[in-house]
């Protein structure tokens, strides 16, 4: 729970530098008997994969994982899950530059003063990189939820980039594969399009607004008052680079709202409880409901831009950054497939927790 | 780590039920020789202590913290403090309606449903009155960040409330113990007293937005990936009650700038690294940067309201549920010092881990 | 984990000193809808009492327990249980000699290194009054294994005390609680009984063994490699009071045989594998395999002894130290239910651990 | 913290099995700024390497480890580094026999039973082979106990194989290196020579004693009442496979001694306080003192031998197990360096997490 891990009975530690010869993830804790091979985990990588389409850096890397422990006969086996992706393409002599001076906005110079050292080839640790690790872990998290909890879905999008948002009333989730925006309005994706290549054009970058909702959550997950299912989300997505703002539910707009308003009031279904609304996102108490969560966060635009900024070396110096090499304009766009995985390895975790301790029987009503 | 204890080397686990006999928290890693008695946590307590005017509810706690352990002569030895707060003022008749039925946007139907029985009695653990016990242990934390990291200041105060934000041009910190509402501007405080009244007569409630600014926050706290200063923040702030988005810095508003906006600009001052802004909310790849930490939440309106919402009680029958009972109309305005108090316990946790991975040596520039 | 508390899912935080105003135990995530009152514990605490026998210090505690929270209408609700107990006979003017003398053997010089300071009122933390604190939450522990694992039952006693060691032919369990040494031998207590009389009129003390066995211990508890079920009961054992080694099984016996003769041989039973022995103490690879699990520990002499020692105070004098006060001559006979109980802790945390993991579903054999 | 990770600050997670594709660990938490390569860690991987001496498995391996990440230029940069150790003799076809039948005394049964399948193939993941991670992690921590604790050096020997113990009076530490045993006495060693060639011969095997010394451990390092040093270690040494007690200065001996024998008197010397004797190994209350830290362990005899035993199989039918293969006689001889790493990391980690609570600040005595 310290430093580089998450989860507590599924528990996942990334490694790995945007340089190094590889990264990956250690995954402890994975229940045993999953049908797992690599082939279930490679999608969700490709997904998040670099240069796939010009708004995403040109970075080539084939992010192909590599299974080396905890599987046997194509089956989790119960015991440590080590996933390992090589970096194929590391050109170091992009980065020579910010060895020396500190990217504004990025974690650079807090890296210094923290370590006393940094590796700086492509950000090191800090690097967007990071997440394919995440990624991956977040493929064996999918998994075996596949097999414990059948029915239930994980899908994000984008909904805002810049100043513009997606406009609800034309929600279609299946558009959300169909443009290089995980973008589930087409009206707005072509605008988004049109904005980024302005955007590049200038050597600047935006942020954005990613939405991620889990349907088919059985009801009971999360504890109080530390072990909240929202409070371990809001740390999850937080950990992804660049992000500056987490949302359940209504979010933020829920200060503006009036308890009558905001009332998700209930009926029976024949299933259990139904809710007229979901201002709630899913979860009360830090338990879930049973209803879809919701979660949304925005990142910052990439700091890293052409456009020279003000900002010192490791001698104090003052100095002008523009930053070179092959970056997001948005990191968003490829922040959705990782807070996808995000969500998976939360949800798992709750749910072996929940299963520990109440052994996962519910509470009747009716 | 689990459950209900936050932290990793200052540890708090908090327990207690509203209506039980007494709550408190179990504080372990407190570093030794910090002077420490109950005058030191006391006034914390008072500030966000219930029935203090007309617009939190009239439950009369005194509210008065023990010390039952961890101290000796009037300092911490490094032993596990244990703050023991009595309940005095239950009156369970209050509440007797809502043991059957589940008040829709509170915990009640999340508890009953994960563990089969719940303490209704003013919503037992799920209550508020939790929030005592973090503001006790804040005030440990408070005390032992005077010791270790003298200059560091934690202030919080209320931004918003409905839809009527502050004047930001008016923010004058003075004002922010003046008027009931934690607010920083007399006028918008002024504005607030006259909606919260009509909300209360009209048998309604509304949500809030709290901000906490910490200054003067060391360089170097927080750590990569699942260690960052800004994730634990955000679980923390996530895991108080009705808290449903948490921001850093420019929060959900960064999705909206630019990467030439958003850069921190930075120059050498006489005491280290300046920035010309703070966007980044003092928190940069997770770790901080020494400028001021901000973290900002939204709270949702109070769930316990006089207007009959629809719901279902435990034998799934439809029943439209009025709250009586007495109940903050906005949350927001005792979430304040729980804010503060949470900041504080992360603050020093964070110092704590630093100073054991690094001994707290800083990388040197200029 | 760190520090004061023990468990991952079952989580034991005990806190409080010898002469505070109470000491107890912080239980948290301890299944719902156990049926638990303060009956279900005070008789394992009063098994542990001080001053029932001319053999135990004549300490007068009442060691009464509170339970004041985490349970309703005499169930547990899975949120934190609360456990205090309240010190009646603090008489601390007995022990003003060693406040600034270290005695030697004892934690006194250990924790004045650590911490600077130190409650020196009967050894504060280091007292063996923490021990309340664990049987206490033993008393939790084994009412929720009565539900979850019924057949289970955990039996400790005393094999050997100084030199003398009971005879394994005269074993008889009935004979435990029939005497006050938690002795299965009725020969050797009374043995014991001339031993310790002697001992005590010379001013001495002296070391015992105690041994633990849980039988029904369910196959499939604990897990690779550091959460290996002996190696949590190693460190749980070892964190007792004066513990100096811990056996399982064959324990340090097994260096002297041969593979041929501690293989515990294996056949199919009607109600699965029957071992024809059970030299491993019911543990292969750090997982139970329904076998009885077999653990032993030796507990050091009392170092708090009316000969005196040559020893240093804090100014670094040279000093001759006796210690008065009331102190066990064998600190073996109060660990019997101290060592049950944290049996007890660690066979539900694991039990809950492995219920999380693996949904407690057991491989099959033929 | 669960399952396959031990420590807090510096924390290993171990992977991979012994047949696949490669092993290692995942060590986080590392302090910055240590100067590391793989040439630190190598020679301590290759005390253990197999095959060295007719006295261990002829498995040939090369165990080369490779640092996949968290150094940058030779040095630790504080993130995750990632030790892999490539398999490159992994012959399948010897374990066949075992995929079906359990082996008395080995983790077959209980991995079969707990997770309903097993990597049969050389014992999967309960094979030693897992050892050589934590040898590697170890590596590690010794690199930074040189740094951060000059003076403290770690050193293991074997003082017992099966009934033959070492003659304390010839105790020379020159001798440890010098046989195949790491025998600090070279009579007894020459004695276990012959001993050993003997069980070989007539297919069995035998189990021993190892003991390890830390010298130049600094007072502090440890915290009541879980936080013990003596209780991570003994978790940490009965976690090493086949090990089955485990003992800290006198360790079960303690049980025979008189509180008046046992006292180790104390006296102020030039550098602080000195002691008399060292019957607590170092630890007081959980805490090291500043003597010598005195661990000590038995191992089972190797449970794989040629000797046939009864068992059974995976249907349950009653079997005479020979197993074939390349096994260690005497696990006790590997279990050296083992024992030396576990020592290594919980050192490490407790220095850091004292440095943590008490910014490593002693007490002062006179």
């Amino acid at each position: 729970m310290s430093f580089n891990t998450f989860g507590h009975l599924f528990r996942v530690t990334t490694w790995g530098e945007s340089h190094g010869p590889a990264l990956g993830a250690t995954v402890d804790g994975c229940p045993p008997g999953i049908a797992l091979t690599e082939a279930d985990i490679q999608p969700w990588l490709d997904r998040r994969k670099p240069g796939q389409n010009r708004y995403t850096t040109q970075r080539r890397e084939e992010d192909a994982v590599r299974i080396l422990s905890g599987t046997f006969e194509g089956r989790t086996t119960g015991t440590p899950i080590q996933l390992m992706i090589e970096n194929t393409d590391q050109r170091s002599k992009d980065y020579g530059e910010i060895a020396q001076a500190f990217r504004p906005g990025h974690a650079d110079i807090a890296y210094h003063q923290k370590y006393g050292l940094r590796d700086h080839r492509g950000g090191g640790r800090s690097s967007a990189r990071e997440t394919a690790a995440r990624v991956a872990a977040g493929g064996v998290a999918r998994t075996a939820l596949a097999a414990l909890a059948p029915g239930l879905a994980i899908t994000g999008y984008m909904v805002q980039m810049g100043a513009r948002a997606i406009d609800r009333a034309r929600f279609d989730p299946a558009e959300v594969g169909r443009n290089p925006f995980w973008c589930p309005d087409p009206g707005t994706a072509a605008a988004w399009a049109e904005d980024l290549d302005a955007l590049r054009k200038s050597g600047n970058s935006v942020g954005a607004v990613v939405e991620v909702v889990a349907t088919g959550v059985p009801p009971g997950l999360g504890a109080p008052i530390y072990g909240k299912l929202d409070a371990d989300l809001a740390a999850a997505m937080m950990s992804i680079n660049a992000v500056k703002g987490v949302e359940i539910g209504e979010g933020m707009a829920a200060a503006a709202l009036t308890g009558v308003d905001n009332a998700d009031e209930i009926r029976l279904g024949p299933d259990g409880p139904e809710y007229a609304t979901n201002h709630a996102g899913g979860i009360l108490g830090g338990i879930s409901t049973g209803q879809p969560v919701v979660v949304r966060f925005a990142v910052k635009p990439t700091s890293s831009i052409l456009t020279p900024r003000r900002t010192i070396n490791v001698k104090g110096e003052a100095v002008d950054l523009v930053t070179k090499g092959r970056h997001d304009p948005c990191v968003g766009i490829r922040a959705v497939p990782v807070a996808e995985a995000m969500m998976a390895c939360v949800l798992l975790d709750h749910l072996l927790r929940d299963r520990g301790q109440t052994g996962g029987v519910r509470g009747r009503i009716g």
